[in-house]
C-alpha cells in the first residue's frame, strides 16, 4: 500500500476527490439497482449508458493517475492502483468473460471510497491501535474459534438426537454457535432439551465476553494511543 | 442552539420546569393513546379536550418565553424556540392542513424533554467527548457503510440463487446486513447455503467490532475528558 | 440499608453463611419446581414438607438475628431485616391470604443471596463507580427513553398502514423499539417497507451507541476508581 | 498446569508445533465430517484410516514428550499431559467402550490448539487481567444469576396465564431470561401481555449493563496491566 502519491497537495490531485467519490457512490447505486428483479427496459438502458459514462471517467482518471505519479510502476502495483484497474478492466473484457464474474469484480470499486478516509489522522491512529493490540487480537481469534467449535460439538450431542433435522451435523451446530455467540439469534436453530439449554447458558456466559473482547481491546488501545499522542504534544511544547 | 436564556436563575423561568415536563409527558401519552385502534368515543373526546388545554398552556408558555427573553429574535430562531413553535402551530393550522401531517409535527414536543437535561454538566461533557472523538466516529461511520454494502453484495451472490424470494436484490441483502451486523437478527432473512453461512461468519467476526467500536470510542473519550477535568481541578487547588 | 451488623467478625454470625446460602438456593429450587405442570403427588408433598423445614430454619435465623443485633429496631427496619421478615411472613399468613400472592412474596428470599457479596470490597467499589457516573447514567436513561419513543412513533408511521395488525399502535411500536434497540430482535415485529427499513437502519446506527453507553460508562468509572485506589495505596506506602 | 516443559527452546520440542497443530485441525475436521448424515462408504473408510494414522502420530508424540520431560510424572499429571493421554486413550479402549463415549472424549484434542497460544506474552497478560478483576467478575456472575432468576419468576407471573404452553414453568422462563438478557432473542419465547412487555423493558434496561459489564471490566483490566508493564519497562530503562 504505497502512499507516496497521497502526500501530494490537494490541488495536484487529478480530479476533485468529492466528484470521484460521488461517482463511485452513483456507480454503486447503479450496480445495486441492476440486481432488482422486474426492471423496466427504460431503467435497464439508463443503467447501461450510465455504466459506459462511469467507466469512461474512471478510465480517464486511471490514465491521469499513472501519468501524474512520480513512480508509475509503483502506483500501478499499489493496492489502490490495482483496485482502480480491476474496476474498469471487466468492462473491456466483457465480451470475453461471462456476465456473472464481471459483476463480482465491479464491486471492488466501492473500496475506493476508503480513499476519502486515507488522509485522516484518525485512520492511522486506528492502525497503530491494531498493531499495539495485535497479539491479543490473534489470541482471542484463536480462542474464539476453538470455543465456537467446542460449543458446536457440545450442542450437537445434546440436540442431534431430539432434532436430527435441525442439528444435522457438527457443521450445522457450528452455524448455531456462530449466530448464538454473536447474539444475532436468527431463530432458525435453538436448543429445546433441558441439557442443551443449560449448556447454551454456560456457553453464552463464558463466550459473550470472548466475542465482545476484541472491540473492547481496540477501544482501550485507541485510548492508550490517544493519550500517548497527547503526552508527546505536551512534551514538545 | 442559543443558550443565553438558560443561564437565568431558576426562579426567573416562566413556569416550573417540572410542571412543563409533566405536561409534555402527558401530551405524549395522549398522542400515543390516540393511535390505539377501537377507542371508545368518551376516550376520544377526553383526548380532544386534553389537546386543547395542553396547547393553550404551551401557547401561554411560548408567549411568556418570547416576552421574557433578552434577545427575542434570537430565542424565536433558536432550536428550542422553533421546537416550541412547531409544537403548537399545527393545532392552529389544523383546518387548513390534513390531520395526518398535523400528527407528525406534534411529536416534536417530546424533544423538549431534553431541556431537562440541558443544564447538566454531564451533557456538556458528552458534547466534548463527541467533539474529541468526532474524526474517529466519521471514519467508523464511513467504514461501517462500506462494510455493510460489501456484506450485502456478498450474501446476495451466495443466497440469491437459492432463496430468490428472500434475497431479491442487493437492497434486501442490505437489510439483512444491517439486522445481522447490529446483532438484532429478526430471523426474517438468514443464509442457508454453506458458502453464505461461512461468509456470514467472516462478516460477523470482522464487522461486530466495527459496529461496537463507536460506543467504545465515546466511552474512552468520556473517560479521558473526566480525567482531564479532574486534573484541572487538582491543579487549580 | 444499615450495615452496622455486618462489621461483626465471622464467628459471631448466627449461622455459617454458606449453610444459609445453600438453603436459600434449595428453597429457590423448590419454588421453581412447584411451577412445573404435571407434578407427581409424591413430589408435591416432598416440596410441601421442605417448605415447612426451610421456613422453620429461616424463622429461627430471623429470631437469632434480632436477638444478637446491637440495635434491634434498626435491624428489623433495615433492608435485609425486612427481606428476612417478608420471606417467612407469607407462610404464617397463608390461611388468611390466597395462594397466588403468597408465592409472589416468597421469591424475595433470593435477594438474600446478595448478602454473600455484601462484604466484598469490589461491591463497594461498584457503588462508588455508580455514584461517580450517576449524572451521566441519568442523562442517558432520559435520552434513551426519548429516543425509544421517537423511534416508536417513526416506525408506527412507516409500518402501520402496511402491517396494521402488527404495528397496531404506538405502544406496540414501542415494544418493537425496545426489542430492536437492545438488539434482542425476537422476530415478532419487523419493518417490511423500504422507508421503515431505512428508518430502522438510521435508528439502529444512532441508538445502539446510546443503549450500549451505560455499560461503557460504568466500566470506565470502575477503572477510574480502581486507579484512584491504587494511587492512594502507593502514596500511603 | 506445570509449564516447566515449555521453557525449553524451540528446537528441543519433539515435533514442530506447526505440524502438530495442523494435524489437530485435520483430526478435528475428520471428527466433524463423521457427524454428517449420508456419508459415502469411501469417505467413511478414508476417515477410518485417517483416524489410525492420526492416533499413531499422537501416540508417538505423547511417548516422546514423556521421554524428553525433565520431570516425567509431573508432565503426565499436568493439564496438557492428561489432555494428550485422553486424546489417544479412547482409540485403544474402543473395543471395551461403546462408540458414543469414545467420540465425546476425542474432542478434547482441540484444546491442544491452545498450546499454540501458550507461549504468547498476551496470554499471560490476560491471565493477570483476570486475576486483577476476579473479585468483580465473581460479584457480577452472582448478581447476573440472581437477576436472571428474578427476571424469570417475574415473566412467569405475567405470561404463564396467557401463554401456558410457552412459559410452562420457571425453568422455561429462565431460558427466556437467558436468551433475552444476552440479546440472542431466538424468538421461540416472547411476552405478549402489556405487563410482560413493560417488565421486559425494565429488565433489559437494568440487565443489559449487568451482562455486558464483565467484558468491559476485563478490557479495563487488560488496559491497566498494559499500562503497568509500560511503566515498568520505562523505569527499567
Amino acid at each position: 500500500m504505497a502512499n507516496h502519491h497521497d502526500t501530494t497537495p490537494f490541488l495536484d490531485r487529478p480530479l476533485p476527490s468529492g466528484f470521484i467519490a460521488a461517482l463511485i457512490v452513483f456507480s454503486t447505486l447503479c450496480f445495486s439497482l441492476e440486481t432488482l428483479p422486474d426492471l423496466k427496459p427504460v431503467t435497464r438502458s439508463f443503467l447501461y449508458y450510465s455504466e459506459i459514462v462511469i467507466v469512461a471517467i474512471f478510465t480517464a482518471e486511471y490514465a491521469y493517475r499513472i501519468y501524474s505519479a512520480k513512480d508509475r510502476l509503483r502506483f500501478i502495483f499499489s493496492f489502490y492502483g490495482l483496485v482502480d484497474l480491476l474496476a474498469i478492466l471487466p468492462f473491456y473484457l466483457a465480451p470475453a468473460l461471462d456476465l456473472r464474474s464481471l459483476r463480482l469484480l465491479r464491486l471492488l470499486r466501492v473500496l475506493r471510497l476508503l480513499k476519502l478516509a486515507r488522509y485522516h489522522k484518525a485512520f492511522s491512529r486506528l492502525g497503530e491501535a491494531f498493531r499495539l493490540a495485535r497479539e491479543e487480537l490473534v489470541i482471542f481469534s484463536l480462542a474464539t474459534l476453538i470455543f465456537l467449535y467446542l460449543a458446536a460439538v457440545g450442542i450437537y450431542y445434546f440436540e442431534n438426537p431430539v432434532q436430527p433435522d435441525v442439528y444435522r451435523s457438527v457443521f450445522d451446530a457450528l452455524w448455531w454457535a456462530v449466530t448464538s455467540l454473536t447474539t444475532v439469534g436468527y431463530g432458525d436453530m435453538y436448543p429445546i432439551t433441558p441439557g442443551g439449554r443449560i449448556f447454551t447458558f454456560v456457553v453464552l456466559m463464558l463466550g459473550l465476553g470472548l466475542v465482545a473482547m476484541p472491540a473492547g481491546i481496540i477501544a482501550s488501545s485507541l485510548n492508550a494511543i490517544r493519550r500517548r499522542h497527547e503526552d508527546d504534544s505536551e512534551e514538545s511544547q
